[in-house]
């Protein structure tokens, strides 16, 4: 197995060396007495956990800046909805690499994704070295026939050979309460417990769905996939703003994942007060994730911490609140926990998957807490390098192969919107 | 006069080209016939105005990531006031030139500071090339010694012969209603008015403030201001987040400009629901600004603009309040109307205080909108070009001397905490 020696590193307010054999951390200790295939000089850099960014549509960065500052409705019917009706495989390729790129550049390895032409998001995270939990959009607008539909194309992912490495996994994303009946959510879930996937939804993410689950369906939506048996901690949900605390209780004891998309709920003003305390004292697990690219409208996790410990000092009046050690957990650990991977920590058996930040700029000057520097001072362009899985992905900002994705992803962008 | 000519730079949304004459845009147009001293090849790159920060605390870069996540009397007493006490004019220079360095890699050529041992301030914003309107800290707390002191020390700035460029301009500084005596406010304003200076105060930043003013003056903080003769455009007015109706109304009335610091606001815990929109239709000038590195922790402007208006739409519940391009222009001419420059604009007859920004990163691929990927994609580090006052500060993301800054501003930042 090849190895890899990251010499000198700051870890913890410590020099440190790290040694990678194969896909795992195998010795962390100054002045490790051994050599290596390849070593990194580590001087002059931290090592962290590498980024698990657990909600996204990454092929949405076509979307990007396509149409901002609108009313959520709008939005949709008049700008996405349109367009993702001509959405082709090779769209979405082209569109997820480019959100691979960013997500490398910015320091994430592992993502959890949700959208449509999912082999193309497949083949794009296979390439670019990164960790993938794709699940197709599940959805089928309380119709009998399209739920067919929908629970065939579902299925045919789970039994089809799978021609990838196992970075690339895929998981059951039935997409909300509003879009998916009570048999088909029903069903997503045993799909997902018969193949041990993992189960991702939009939850609660605005008061109208709330009100609308309690005229529809009689309850609250946290208490309607209760009664559905959907709470598991396979189950990870997205956004989970509108919550009551009998909600969070249930939330906790079933062990449920949560993703908080700090950017996203401000910027489709879909809420602020993210019950991020009540949930960890409940025992849910709280990660951290940057939604997708025309909603937020990046990948930057390192941009994520920083949103999320603001707005959660900022509305509960309290400056202590959502410190950034904490910020950094959901925003690795957390998230290696919900995806049930033996990742997020910079220790011998973990999975090789961290980033080393440039110490040498203005926002780690002086340095006094890297922690703190990183959440509060800097943004993903710290990121010197990045390896997933032992691979190096990034060495010294660059990646393999940049350009030639930024050319084809914009072209794919623009001819999409010209699209009838 | 020396020339610079920007050929081929992205400008609302079509080539141009730019012409510079000493320091000043002489001319904007497709295709210009002339030649320059100078020549840039704006391919593939977007020029925007340079941002103006219209409330910071420059060396205070030296705390950075110094105590965070504490609750703000207890960092104040214990965290920065004892080591402010030993801060020397040289901790200042460095502390300001790493300011400075920050400010240009992130498009910032305009700035308005209140700190200590200004000259050290008005020193290093020389030598680094930007606009500076400095003023220094001025307080009694209600003690005619000490007012007496710092009346002398304001006095001594304006009199005394100015060593520098045209470029470093002083301002009066009262710290806050709360530090200061309403005559040492009436004796600042009379200062500013016969120096024909801006006059800069923190108000109604805190809802203790507010409560304090009413109990102590018997007015709400602007009331108390109106009151003493303080409002005029002269008066650039720090946070302004704690106001009604009725003061909205006289802010508008007397034409004074606001900065709004959404990241300090947030961090600090001090507020978030700023009345952009009500100060905005009163007539005040909204400008945008960082706060100083200790509260912050950085001094990107194209961060501030990002969570300004993230965090504008999300208590409002309005997707559509503080659109992307109000943001640029309160971050741009707003803030050069408030430091009564005659920049902000790319047109003939500004000042050419401007960026290029690189647009061959994935923050601005596809690019449909360059303005709103700059606000809600991208950072700082975007910035590839500074020009201010004709002059180039950084190209290529290069600006000299940034290996020599790092290093003895950190070494400043060590030192000054090791005092007692």
């Amino acid at each position: 197995m090849s190895t890899l020696l990251i010499k000198n590193v700051l870890f913890n307010d410590a020099l440190t060396d790290v040694l990678v054999e194969g896909p795992y951390i195998r010795q962390v200790g100054f002045g490790l007495e051994c050599t290596a295939d390849k070593i990194i000089d580590g001087a002059g850099k931290a090592i962290i956990p590498g980024f698990v960014n657990t909600h996204t549509h990454t092929a949405m960065t076509l979307f990007r800046g396509f149409a901002d500052d609108m009313p959520l409705e709008e939005w949709l019917t008049l700008k996405i909805w349109p367009h993702e009706a001509h959405l082709t495989a090779e769209d979405v390729y082209w569109g997820s690499k480019l959100a691979c790129l960013e997500m490398i550049k910015t320091g994430t390895t592992s993502f959890l994704d949700m959208y449509f032409h999912l082999e193309a998001t497949a083949q794009a995270a296979e390439e670019m070295g990164l960790r993938a939990f794709l699940s197709s959009v599940c959805f089928d607008h309380f119709d009998p026939e399209i739920a067919e539909k929908t629970k065939q194309a579902n299925l045919r992912l789970f039994t089809a050979e799978k021609p990838y490495n196992s970075r690339i996994q895929y998981t059951v994303g039935p997409h909300a309460v509003y879009t998916v009946s009570g048999d088909t959510l029903q069903w997503a879930t045993r799909l997902a417990e018969e193949h041990d996937a993992l189960l991702t939804i939009h939850l609660a993410e605005t008061q109208t769905e709330v009100a609308n689950a309690v005229q529809n369906f009689g309850f609250t939506p946290v208490r309607y996939l209760h009664k559905l048996g959907l709470l598991s901690p396979r189950l990870v949900i997205a956004h989970c703003l509108w919550v009551d605390e009998e909600e969070i209780k249930m939330l906790g004891d079933y062990g449920v994942r949560i993703a908080h998309n700090p950017a996203s709920n401000m910027k489709l003003a879909s809420g602020y007060r993210f019950p991020y305390k009540e949930l960890q004292a409940a025992g849910a697990t709280v990660t951290l994730a940057t939604d997708g690219c025309s909603s937020s409208n990046n990948l930057d996790m390192v941009e994520a911490m920083k949103l999320a410990s603001l707005l959660g000092k900022a509305w509960r009046f309290d400056p202590e609140a959502m410190p950034a050690p904490e910020m950094l957990r959901m925003a690795t650990r957390n998230g290696a926990e919900a995806l049930r991977l033996n990742a997020g920590e910079i220790a011998p058996g973990f999975l090789a998957d961290f980033s080393l930040i440039d110490l040498k700029s203005s926002f780690f000057t002086p340095n006094f807490n890297t922690v703190s520097n990183l959440v509060y001072a800097a943004n993903g362009s710290c990121v010197d390098t990045v390896v997933c899985d032992g691979k190096i992905l990034m060495q010294d900002r660059k990646v393999p192969g940049e350009e030639e994705i930024l050319e084809n992803a914009a072209r794919r962008a623009y001819e999409l919107m010209k699209r009838k």
